[in-house]
């Protein structure tokens, strides 16, 4: 498992790694190729890696013939060909519903919410996750492990439960009793660590060098774990009939979802799968951990960390790994990151809630506000077709709407007192 | 919307619903025919009303090319034809999983576990207010609205918004927070009755008689609600390419969705569009609210009430309309009703998300205790293809599980630590 200089071809036909079209990896900073492998790291200049691809012949119709999941684009990720064979949790095509509700009150033409709350287990990390368990089995883990606050430390939990293999799962000892309670159901080896998310990410990593069965998803096999992003994309340009959007909103945590949904664009365009132009990309964080918006707004390319200060806590990045890529991707296709208050941040899940029945979690109010306050802004084009993605659901993050929301009022059991609490019922 | 006395057919024809294949409405007890309209107790004999139908010409064909949601199915629900082009929530079409760590576990050869939790309230409830909601605009109803304590509330108040009208949900007034959270933020009109759920239900039925415009979803436009279960069968036959399974496993509140099911299962049949006979349909109760299990285990055909005391508060009805009709597909097909401790439903609970990823609420804890209880005792064939029924979310009932799972252990945030906590893992 050490990384080697012979040329990528090399490598690629020395290996029996059965990737499907993976061919290598690629640094994203300098281009230098790897062989297929459990290597997350450059060795040329410690920049991350990234899996490249030989894709061949993809068609629309033998995408549609496929699976009612991710996997129906197994041709397009850095997975076995036999994947569908093996148990796993089966997430993706998730709906894609048009959101006229919603465009009217905000004035929009035509505007659609991807909602990856009917995942497994309810957040786009089902999807990450299933395809970094893949690629890890193929490269000879047998341990999914991962540190983590919340939606991911249950999607690890859950896949390898269903997969039956042993999982152990780092969190922070202050987490709150439900998010433990819904990792720990599924019978992961969870541990509480002293410290803050920071301080178990370090022992991750440390431990990501010492047991080398354990794939980590987001440490050492994290390059196939992100490529799971890409199917979002994939996803959204498939469910709008093969064709791509004008405008994307995606919230900003690491920055990985973003920019894997604008690769996923370019991927179907280059493959002619979809035709034309892809959507101007636009990024949403939470004020009180906006790294990215800062660096967009003052016009740098490189990103300083904040420490994270949001109700958001599943975008509550303070030192986000594809930042500087994300501020790429904005400024390419002509987008922009934006960021709102905690306050927006629970009027947009109300405003998302109310209009069209679909309770997100934090993320989803930061998405949401940030759609309008661009619009606001007039940095969004209204009659542009445009897509939000709500990452995950609301009964995860119950806290933040528990205060503002609540009964109209409490009436004895007669038809009387219900009239005189709401005397403006018709009947 | 006064029921009269003229012929079905005169009334149909008299009619310019459009119900899709819906022809009239037929007594269960006595058979008499009623107009489709707002009806649901006959005139002759007050016995339950229930959908007939005129099916017409369906096939596999058709049914396969449409969307992924329950109205692929139109053709076989009482819903307008143009059904799909109203804003809805797009229930249905939930994942069927093969099971086979569990089905290992209890020594079975072929398990299934249809997950309704995947919808988009995370219960079934989802399907049968979808149907209603469409069956109450063609008749006229301008208003929705339920008594509930629970996964009915979310999936009313998320339905009417997504479809842009007013709802009023009753709920008991001692409800828990999380649920009263779950069903506000879709800024329905919550209105909390002092008393229990019978006191709720009783002034549901009052309004209902008062206010002409109201849509009570379980109350006066039940007969149509209830055939929204039916596609939980006809998921089930189509996920498994077109087949009837040999067992199934379905929980018992009121005992509708049992029902639906097998009538689904009777009328894939009938059509032609599966072969063979239908499943041995098994009912499951947990201890505390078993009045059909009792039933059925003493020889009677009828059901005596209970007052409910069971972790299994979405099963709790103690007084089950369909009870009776549950007695007769149980004993008609084979199957049996059983019923389990709360202990069971807690291990039943972990037994199903240890194996397979599947966090289900406390009904589902129910059905997978009921399913190793009648193993256990011979009742049910492990050789036999099965599938069961996870009807909703365990992040709705976390309760029930939080004294049980929890962290390994606590440590600092080195290596050291954790081989000290965990020497068994390997590196």
């Amino acid at each position: 498992m050490t990384i080697t200089d012979t040329p990528a071809s090399t490598r690629s036909e020395a290996s029996a790694l059965d990737l499907g079209p993976a061919t290598h990896l690629s640094c994203r900073e300098c281009s230098a190729t790897t062989e297929l492998g459990p290597y997350y790291a450059c060795l040329e200049c410690f920049g991350p890696l990234e899996v490249a691809y030989d894709f061949g012949d993809v068609t629309r119709e033998k995408i549609e013939s496929g699976p009612i999941s991710i996997w129906r684009y197994k041709d397009l990720l850095p997975v076995p060909r036999n994947v569908t064979e093996v148990p796993n949790t089966e997430p993706g095509f998730t709906p894609l519903l048009k959101a006229d509700n919603l465009a009217r009150e905000l004035g929009m033409k035509a505007l659609w919410v991807k909602n990856d709350a009917a995942n497994p287990t309810h957040s786009f990390k089902d999807r990450v996750v299933a395809v970094a368990l893949a690629a890890a089995r193929e490269l000879g883990f047998s341990v999914l492990a991962c540190p983590s606050t919340g939606n991911l430390a249950n999607a690890v939990a859950a896949a390898a439960a269903r997969a039956g293999i042993r999982s152990f799962v780092f969190i922070p000892s202050n987490l709150e009793q439900q998010k433990i309670v819904t990792s720990a159901v599924y019978d992961t080896t969870l541990v509480a660590v002293d410290g803050n998310y920071d301080d178990v990410n370090r022992l991750a990593s440390e431990l990501a060098g010492q047991y080398e069965d354990w794939a980590f998803v987001n440490v050492n096999v994290r390059p196939y774990y992100a490529e799971g992003s890409k199917t979002l994309g994939f996803e959204t340009a498939e469910q709008l009939g093969w064709r791509l959007p004008e405008q994307v909103v995606i919230p900003v945590a690491s920055g990985a979802q973003l920019v894997k949904v604008d690769k996923a664009f370019r991927e179907l365009t280059e493959l002619g799968l979809v035709a034309g132009g892809g959507p101007a990309v636009f990024g949403a964080q939470a004020s009180g951990c906006s790294p990215v918006a800062a660096a967009y707004k003052a016009g740098h390319d490189v990103v300083r960390p904040v420490r994270p200060d949001t109700v958001a806590k599943s975008l509550a990045i303070g030192n986000p790994a594809d930042g500087p890529y994300v501020l790429d991707v904005t400024r390419r296709t002509g987008g922009a990151v934006e960021d709102v208050t905690d306050d927006d941040v629970i009027d947009g899940i109300r405003l998302l809630a109310r209009t069209e029945g679909i309770f997100g979690e934090t993320a989803a109010g930061v998405t949401v506000a940030v759609l309008a306050k661009l619009l606001r802004e007039g940095k969004l084009d209204p009659d542009a077709e445009t897509v939000i993605f709500n990452t995950g659901e609301g009964l995860k993050t119950l806290d933040a709407v528990t205060p503002v929301v609540g009964p109209a009022g409490t009436i004895a059991p007669t038809t009387e007192a219900f009239r005189a609490l709401v005397p403006e019922a018709e009947n």
